[in-house]
């Protein structure tokens, strides 16, 4: 199999320290290239056995894996802090990376975390990462799944306010993710996938008592999949429909909005869950923690969360190459 | 102790199934009164004895339980259909044990599912067991509180449409909500209650960069809940702060809408969770299902989940009455 493209996320985040730890990590898969800044990497490691968190008997992290040494990175970064260098650096990755997807040499790209504000400061055009890799892919249909154990559940929106969220929840929206979800899921080795619609209101509107957005935007979504072959189902009442999914009832369920997939997958696991870009021409899975300002560089962080996502985009590259 | 009332619920629902089921179950409480028709429940109890659900050598229902019988259900009501008899007859129950725990003969008061169409098509002019209970006891602030394990919700609104439920996310209404849970949580034994606020939008607003809802209504709840010395904290981002008050970190969360508090007590169990009116001059728990009528008079409903509510009513009246 390819290598899977591992970007290092902002520099004065907990990226580079969940990249050493990850790549050190006997659990990680064999093929790993990770995308970064070398030096940055060497000071993570440095601080990580400083803690007591590495050996120091490890070997140094340029020996125990492949690094893409984008060299962008000026030695005396602060940790824990917004600039639009680290900004500049964490979207670098994330091209180089997405350039290597798209030339065929890598299998998939696994991010770790960028800081939106820092984009911002940079004059990165993009809101982050999903819709960064969509433009630089070319992808106008995409969206944003979220995978925790058995749960799938593919985001209408994400970030938008509730009222405004509501608004986006339109029909052909839905139909989108809808197809985005079946053919994640066929190329997943899952032929005949149910696919479950979350409602938009309480007891998905009560045939219209409870708001009218279920019966006119989500339903036509539903009966336009079932159409072309998809086994869609819904809108169903959303408190139950992601606790029936994890029973067995369905393969994925399509979320209204943010919080509603956001919730039940959180629920199963704060460390675990990972996100999935639908959509793009190549696998891309990433952490679905930020930046964690407050305790970058003091070498505590966990990389269960890292480790999660290159697992998936592990078993899903190799689903691909079958 | 003194009794807890339970009410039958509505007689073409699975109702009194389940009532014969929880009073006939081993690990019920010794000392239930049940509100309902004692015709209506010998035949939930005769065809749970068909359906092998029931030992035919088990007593019959009145000689188990005081049964406080209002005689008001035609021999022939069908099983499984909205009428104005049905709707009327369920809401006598209630109206019943209501009356009964403001005259203080009972300690609590457990009820089973009633119709809210059947209720309708009786002219009951109230939409919900809440709501009845509300107005019976001349409650004005009152609030929905869903308990499932260790983790416990009370909602700002409940059955409107969400674009309707973020409207009534009014300071008033969750300074309210934080009040009523405090008294709840300082009456079952907790002195130091911490209770957190989840926010309406995505990240709670990020600042406002996703909807001014957070700032502008929950944040002056929360800071004036702390003025009047209750340990309340947020608006925080909905999708970790049910997982974190499950960790232990809020002994209660404040729930913006419906679903945003319905799904992760749902997937805490979907047969778990038990419903709690807060604001009440007693103490009320409730089934957390409607009247199944896909089901009902079939002898094959569940009866865990009036058990826990049942269990819920005792350890709160235990409680009350030290």
């Amino acid at each position: 199999m390819r290598p899977i493209a591992v970007t290092m996320g902002d520099p004065s985040g907990v990226g580079p320290e969940i990249s050493v730890l990850a790549m050190t990590h006997n659990s990680r898969p064999a093929n790993c290239v990770l995308v970064g800044d070398l030096k940055r990497l060497e000071t993570a490691q440095k601080l990580l056995v400083e803690t007591g968190r590495l050996s120091p008997s490890v070997r140094p992290i340029g020996s125990l894996v492949e690094v893409i040494d984008l060299g962008n990175v000026a030695a005396g970064l602060p940790w824990g802090a917004n600039s639009a260098e680290a900004g500049r650096a964490g979207y670098e990755y994330v091209e180089r990376a997405a350039r290597a997807a798209l030339a065929g040499d890598v299998a998939a790209v696994c991010t770790g975390p960028i800081n939106k504000e820092s984009w911002r400061l940079a004059g990165v055009p993009h809101t982050g990462h999903t819709e960064a890799l969509a433009a630089l892919a070319g992808s106008e249909r995409f969206a944003m799944m979220l995978v925790n154990g058995g749960l799938r559940v593919i985001h209408l929106s994400t970030h938008t306010s509730l009222v405004e969220a509501v608004r986006q929840a339109t029909t052909e929206r839905a139909l989108t993710c809808i197809e985005l979800a079946a053919a994640f899921l066929r190329a997943a080795g899952i032929a005949n996938c149910r696919i479950a619609v979350a409602g938009i209101n309480p007891h998905a509107g009560e045939a219209g008592l409870l708001g009218s957005e279920d019966q006119e935007e989500l339903r036509p979504a539903v009966e336009a999949a079932r159409g072309v072959g998809i086994d869609a189902s819904g809108p169903w009442p959303p408190d139950t429909v992601f606790a029936r999914a994890i029973l067995g009832e369905f393969d994925a369920v399509i979320a209204a909005y943010h919080d509603q997939g956001h919730i039940p997958i959180k629920m199963l696991g704060l460390d675990s869950g990972v996100n999935v870009t639908l959509g793009l021409p190549f696998i891309r899975t990433s952490v679905d923690h930020g930046t964690a300002f407050d305790i970058a560089g003091r070498g505590i962080v966990r990389e269960a969360n890292l480790l999660a996502a290159l697992d998936l985009a592990t078993s899903l590259a190799a689903a691909d190459e079958i």
